[in-house]
């Protein structure tokens, strides 16, 4: 069988302390206890009482007038631009972006639209930087048509966009007949690290949505926030694309209790990433970048010891840690306890110290 | 909110006997204590066992190579599709098929491919057919690429498409250099009616799929089947369509369940379905298809009552019934015990008898 | 070198008397001579004259606000699409019409639309008709977006739509909130057979194009009408698909000269044309539709000879016929002269003697 | 009418000398003459023999088994594109290809591709560069298939890529699996600037294109060369995208006429851009870009006049220069001849004089 795109090294333990994504957590306990008594119907034929539960709150929560399930982020992503966008159409968003790097190429793929990439540090662009790329219609250029930002950024290390430069960039793009899009995959971390409500959070982005599977702790599922025709639009691309469900209440009762249970303990994810980072920038030749939110980048080509390496050696110590592009991450999530960031700085200091 | 595409009458009393759909059944607490039990991981990173354990059973059962876990039906179709063909090219199938009336246009849409509808009694068309629909490469016309069969066909009352039909079409495909696919949504209801196992009925097809949210009664899942290099290609698709999912494996799980516990029973679908035609067939003015499987499609053209008002009248009693085209559709699934079909055939009476 | 997709007979001679397609017509001198006079300029740029004169004359002789200048009628076809529909729309049109049988499925390669195909005889669809096949929106079928009408009706037989019947068409898909689109690729046969002004017969059609090709002997060019809006968007398609020229007044020129001479002469093609069908019904066992303009469809089933062998007999005479599943079609045009149909129609008589 | 994208100022008198751009060559006397003489046919139908010999001519220049004619270069672009590249399928090209900036994100829209845009001076990337580039399959990001250059580098300044650079970025491909494309707008300004065949210098290339309408004079056409099997593809395409034409033989003709006898003289447009590149490069405050060929690139931020200024002044004495992103242009071509070179600086000396 084809399964998987990553493997663990020979001999590998189990993995005890995850770091690697918060995509990772499992489902609690008391979450499947709430998944397996929801109220359940036909999903795709709008009689699931637990799936409309989570839509209607989900609007409301987002300031938006209605908002879909769907099976995951990427299916929010590409059916908005799948409603916002006809092909020959451009996006504008940072040359790091999800949608991007990390979507197979779905949006040129399904949507037939091209991505502009915009520069700035941390994963962010600035509205001069959004002025800047915004040109007039010709036939030889393609139509712009949206403006994207990513909420928190994830490659920029976790990093939240400030509320005034959202509102800024929304008022740029709009002013300039362009739609806004927020790709909100960690959006509650940026929230509760900046104190800040969702629905003020996203004012001025005509579409939002929001993972279920990160932080927050369910096993599937992702919420599509926007206008009621623009919600009517992506039901109808979440049917073509195929997202649409049954008894999707199932997984919709996770959310549900997610939203219930796992929003105010972000807070302590973002303690555990701030002592993680704190432990490592005192590493002689690591470079850590300070964190935002739950996402902790660093580099050690200061230490002699290569990053592929490093990353192997913890996994053999049961430690998972990602590398992206050079850099490591180490992400925390309610599967990671303080006591387990301690952990995870000793192991890394014995693995450079071995070097 | 906007949810649903089809209300219930004003004062309806709740659903007590469903032969709306099998779509529509209900998760069992045994198959809901297996998926609350199942062990977890990162499916999208090919890290969930219950996900991987899923697929080389279906992989197994179906004599392919490889299987992928995809969160509907559609899904399957739209992916398949998208591997197997390129922009501009024409997939052969019935003209009821429904990759061509109940997806949303969605291959024309993310498959840029036409679809080349053919005739045939039943949801069905022959191999003559198929032989006189190929056609040589030419500057004008799409190429061919793919011939689809969908079985048992929905719209053609659940027919079951004979082994030997389904070996020459596939032969002859194959003889014109093009691929194989079929829609395997009520494949198990196919092969349990026909006595013949899932692998030697799909053989000769490239790719094939089978749901679980139909008379297996899962919540939600598909999984599709095929050489481990088309797997390859269509998990890619499945990224950029939005259907990689996380903790998958609770999903899986109630799949497995249903391979375990619900195919066999599929025979009394059958019979009820059986009874139900039976009883039809005795009401004047009724024209009633006899039933291969678990669709019983009728007309009562012949009663004065029309159709419309037959399923509001049931459904005013808690008895629903589909409406497709003009044809009244009813249902058996694990949901519908065999009291129910008496019940339901008292109701139909009455409410032909008040007209 | 790989050229051509139909290929004459071995050792057949240089065609003398071409009833194959009034596509093949050539330019004659004095058109030739226009072009070569002709002020140009860098077209993509908007500084050609001559392109800008034959646009203002073709809008105004339309009775559209606009027009653009397209290589051919197939690109004025799928721009048309590109502007009217979204990704996962439908074009519903006539079964036969050239969008659907004639350009390699473009309209889904390139457009991602399902067409929808209406029947009836001759090419036509009936008001009827168009008024069964509209459906309310569903998330399960694609949204209907566009009715498309092919005037001359080209495997219909040249057949001319009756002008009263289009404007129903066009209100019935105005008034369920379609656009209108008309393939005019013969358009100028229909006006000249109808004696119905252009602008009055393609009233209600919000967009519609003509090719200079065909009857009216233009070595190449096709110009597309319809609002400014839908003509500025027109051109970016235009740009995208290549269709963007630099001194492309050279050709327009030939449009101009085709415009000034070649329209009123259609009448004596319809003439021929009906000389022809005369003189075929008056053969034992040829069927011959009766034309409305250029195009004379036959069978000969009754003669014992098979379609292809007299295509090819005729061939080795000089004289060439076209095929169209199982028909026989004769074209009139400006370089087939009365006497030509006589000495056609002989060899035709003398061919199925022979057999 | 809406004709153009570009308007000259308000009172400009006719262009006198235009270095706007080699797309504005209008054909010369002789050209047009052997247009007007070309023996033509249906080129749709392959039977156009001036089609036929301007198509075996350039596929045996360009070293190639086949050839089509196409009506722009855009088409040759976006047709090899079709070909090469499936949906969600990646390019990679310099930052500042035509087909990334001025094709209306054609490849997105059409093509449903990604292109990822490497860096490097004067519209040129190393081999190092696409070394880096390229990375492993995987399911989050676009599979990569072909690696395109643009010979010249239009806003390279018309750069001519060293023919070595070329055959290593060929291997590089190639070894990677990657098919290669070269846009060969001005190809034979680079071989002739070159002193190579072109043949020599699209070795390694498994489709290239020329334009017939820049520096080599012709009205309309370019041609695209291949592989059998990759022109039968690319027809295909053409048919669809709308370029399959009739008698384009007359514009064929003015594209072997060109090959006859507007190649050679390149050397003359280079030597006048060299004049010009020498002449701007003595004036105070002028930045120029030294030509490898007809494109001449300078700044004049040095000089306290705004470049959009100097456009105006000088076309407001009939002289024509193009402005692309902050940086003036002025290209050579055969309507500009050496004293025109000497008129425009001395016009250029006296705007920047009077500032």
């Amino acid at each position: 069988m084809v399964h998987a795109p990553e493997r663990p090294p020979e001999g590998a333990p189990p993995v005890r302390i995850n770091l690697y994504s918060d995509t990772q957590t499992r489902p609690t306990p008391a979450m499947l206890d709430a998944m397996m008594r929801a109220e359940v119907g036909d999903e795709q034929h709008g009689d699931d009482p637990t799936v409309h539960a989570l839509c209607d709150r989900m609007a409301a929560l987002m300031g938006k007038e209605a908002a879909v399930f769907m099976p995951s982020g990427t299916m929010c992503n590409v059916a908005a631009t799948l409603v916002h966008c006809r092909p020959g159409e451009e996006i504008i968003a940072h040359e790091t972006a999800h949608i991007l790097t990390s979507e197979g190429g779905a949006h040129a793929a399904l949507g037939s639209v091209q991505i502009l990439p915009l520069k700035g540090p941390r994963g962010m662009y600035s509205p001069d930087s959004l002025r800047g790329a915004l040109r007039g219609k010709s036939r030889h250029t393609p139509t712009q048509r949206l403006v994207e930002v990513e909420q928190t950024a994830n490659t920029g290390g976790g990093a939240v966009w400030d509320r005034a430069v959202l509102a800024e960039i929304a008022a740029i793009a709009h002013g300039a007949g362009l739609s806004t899009h927020m790709d909100g995959a960690r959006l509650m971390n940026a929230c509760v690290a900046a104190g800040i409500a969702p629905a003020e959070m996203v004012a001025g982005y005509d579409s939002v949505w929001l993972d279920f599977t990160k932080g927050l702790g369910a096993p599937l599922g992702a919420v599509l926030c926007g206008t009621r025709d623009f919600i009517d639009e992506a039901w109808r691309w979440k049917q073509r694309l195929g997202g649409a469900m049954r008894q999707a209440g199932v997984c919709a009762a996770g959310c549900l209790y997610a939203l219930d249970h796992n929003i105010d303990r972000l807070a302590e994810d973002h303690a555990n990433a701030k002592a993680l980072a704190r432990g490592l920038a005192q590493m002689e030749g690591v470079e850590v970048q300070d964190p935002d939110t739950n996402l902790v980048f660093f580099t050690i080509a200061g230490t002699g010891v290569a990053a592929e390496a490093l990353q192997r050696r913890l996994r053999m110590e049961g430690i998972a840690v990602s590398l992206l592009g050079g850099r490591l991450r180490a992400c925390t999530h309610l599967d990671v306890a303080a006591p387990m960031i301690e952990a995870a700085l000793g192991a890394i200091r014995g693995a450079l110290a071995k070097a």
